[in-house]
């Protein structure tokens, strides 16, 4: 994973919350901006033999908010380039579109990529609809314990679903909460981040135009997944 | 649009109805598989002038059952080739997956296609996973009035979303039928058909298999959407 | 296809001609940005019934100059989104790239594209390595004779291989001439055009800014293949 | 990269040789097919910041030949699924087509995938045209020095274009040959592997049939490419 954080308009962030929900007091414009290039299965392992099932990339937005009394993390837009990721997603809460994501990896070998080391240099872009939306750079600077601070709470998530009547009423409109389990996490550095966001006619994510970068990381993470908890219906 | 109507065991099509519908009495095996190359918009048609928002194919089954005492046709299995259009139809009650879909265009002038006339030869294949999942060719005999008669009654789907909590419990179970309005047909030609299914170790498309071919068709169509009428809760 | 005629600075024009070549007399920075969406298929129409071997799209420019005493088209830019398309213009001396392109089909039922009459808008897109470098549109206002007329003349590309010692040697370097037979041209028309090229830092398209729009044209047309004439090898 | 080296109908190679060139002695029917998951750059690795440009995936068979007293390597089909590597691999003298290409990666933490130790499972599939071609899975077994003898020699290429007249004659036809420099191998592991070939109307890899299995190969590597010899031109 490739992370930048950095700080936006506080405004930008409320203008994401769910209803009740209000902007942390620490760093209330905070925001991720995260690429992840996944290997993913089921408990039969078998899409890790037939990777097309298996691999995918995506880049989300991560913020923070205040709800009853917690601080909660939550993904507004994420792009992936697999449909099995985007239904996932759906269930998870993950408001999930089309969009090609690529990021430079590590090597360890060669020398066409930066090592994990002091000066690795990455990028990482983000298209959606045939338009660029963001380009982030990441130079080492050390090692470090954790990958920012924006997306370590459990997640805050709507699920909702119009009803077929198109008539503005819901069939489904839930505040869910989730996080994995056998977290794992190594290779953790920070460094220098830059981070361009493009307009585009048909996407909200420049509004959350970067006023100034707090950080940047790299990191790889294992993670398993199984539920989550419907915290309040509408 | 192409279609092949064609016969398969009618168990495999009893397999796929919802709860408390039966098969039909006539033909009860009857199966359509239709290829389309669509042009969506909304109101504002704005899609219309960036059009990668606006194209898109798709490959479709429809099968017939009854239910309270009328005849339903209903989609178990879609693919669709662009994001916008697999998330509509999730709100349609359509099971959307990508799949990488083609079909021959008629042409006016030149020779590298057929035209609408009798003679003319049309193929149509569906991938997804890196797999090739159905072929079909289609040779126009003559014009007709109709393009099948399986995909010709109000859809009835599920619109299904199982809890967060992922323990079997469902936050929206609804069955559901919606039709265009303002439809309107042209062109419409009847021919031969040939139609192969291909095994895929994650697919169940090819549990339909081809009995024995009804027909082919080969029209245009428009038609509008606003909203469906839920016919029943879980 | 969906073509724009304008006129770019004519320095951007001769700095893309073959040496010995020079810019045409009337109207030197004239250049058409032409998009198509094709069928192809070869002497035994095998693919017209695979269509993912068949159908085609592409986005490129065409220039003219003058050559001993003739009149050329030229194309120096082009993007196909096949590699049956991409290696076939390599043979025929288009410099090809990978690209997304779209354009808007005309309709004639339905709501969701243009009809082939006065009024009917049209747009274009071309996206490469994940960043959208063109954008145009068309609105038809009469029908007409002629598509325009850049595009017009045989073309005078060149076909040019380095040598596997990239010592700055050519394997193959050669001025070509190619034209179709058997076009036939129907549904063509004229109307105003916009056109927006957009910087990327690996393409050079937007070098051809421009300054002034001559006019739009839609029209469909069919042509045969077979081969060129080799005009000069260095 | 993952390698399956395997055993053919020797006839099977020999069709595929340049003239003049025979089959090896010992082994000659020996097949590898080789998957690879690449990063990219030129001298100022300007791609690495703008991974769509650096990261693509191939697959490829290698078969080896005697030609002047010495034993070659040669890639008579190979798929890859970027624009900038197929170009880069006409100049080299690879044949190159796009495909779907996946491979297993291996991973350090979590549990989606293989671990590089005994037991590892790793699969890599290979799609073109909209129809699986290979598949292949590898089980590590042990490290061990070389991942295989097939693809271990200087590649044997003709580099071949025809004149654009179509009439048989060419306008490069070459041999010449090529090898990396600065080559650099890590993480080599031996295993079992399985491999199936898929027969497709439109490619003939599927001649190559697998009779019996060599062996299977994990490893890293890292090699810089700057040109190549022309031994003979026709």
């Amino acid at each position: 994973m490739l992370t930048v954080e950095y700080r936006t308009d506080p405004e930008r962030v409320a203008e994401l919350l769910p209803k009740e929900a209000t902007l942390v007091d620490d760093d209330p414009g905070a925001v991720a901006l995260i690429w992840a290039d996944w290997q993913s299965c089921g408990d039969d392992f078998s899409e890790i033999l037939d990777p097309v099932r298996s691999q995918y990339k995506e880049c989300f937005v991560v913020i923070r908010c205040r709800w009853h009394d917690e601080t909660w993390s939550r993904c507004p837009y994420i792009w992936v380039d697999k449909d099995f990721a985007l239904a996932r997603g759906y269930h998870q809460g993950y408001p999930k579109k089309l969009g090609e994501i690529w990021m430079t990896r590590p090597i360890t070998v060669g020398r066409a990529g930066p090592r994990l080391e002091v000066g690795g240099r990455f990028g990482a872009t983000l298209t959606a609809g045939g338009r660029r939306l963001a380009e982030a750079r990441l130079e080492l600077t050390r090692e470090t314990g954790s990958p920012g601070f924006v997306n370590g709470h459990p997640m805050l998530h709507n699920r909702y679903w119009p009803a077929i009547e198109s008539d503005g009423s819901a069939s489904m409109d839930e505040l869910v909460t989730m996080r994995g389990y056998d977290g794992e996490t190594a290779d953790v550095w920070a460094g220098t981040a830059e981070l361009e966001l493009y307009d585009s006619p048909i996407e909200e994510l420049s509004l959350l135009d970067p006023l100034e970068i707090i950080g940047g990381y790299y990191h790889r993470v294992g993670v398993s997944w199984r539920g989550g908890t419907t915290l309040a219906t509408a």
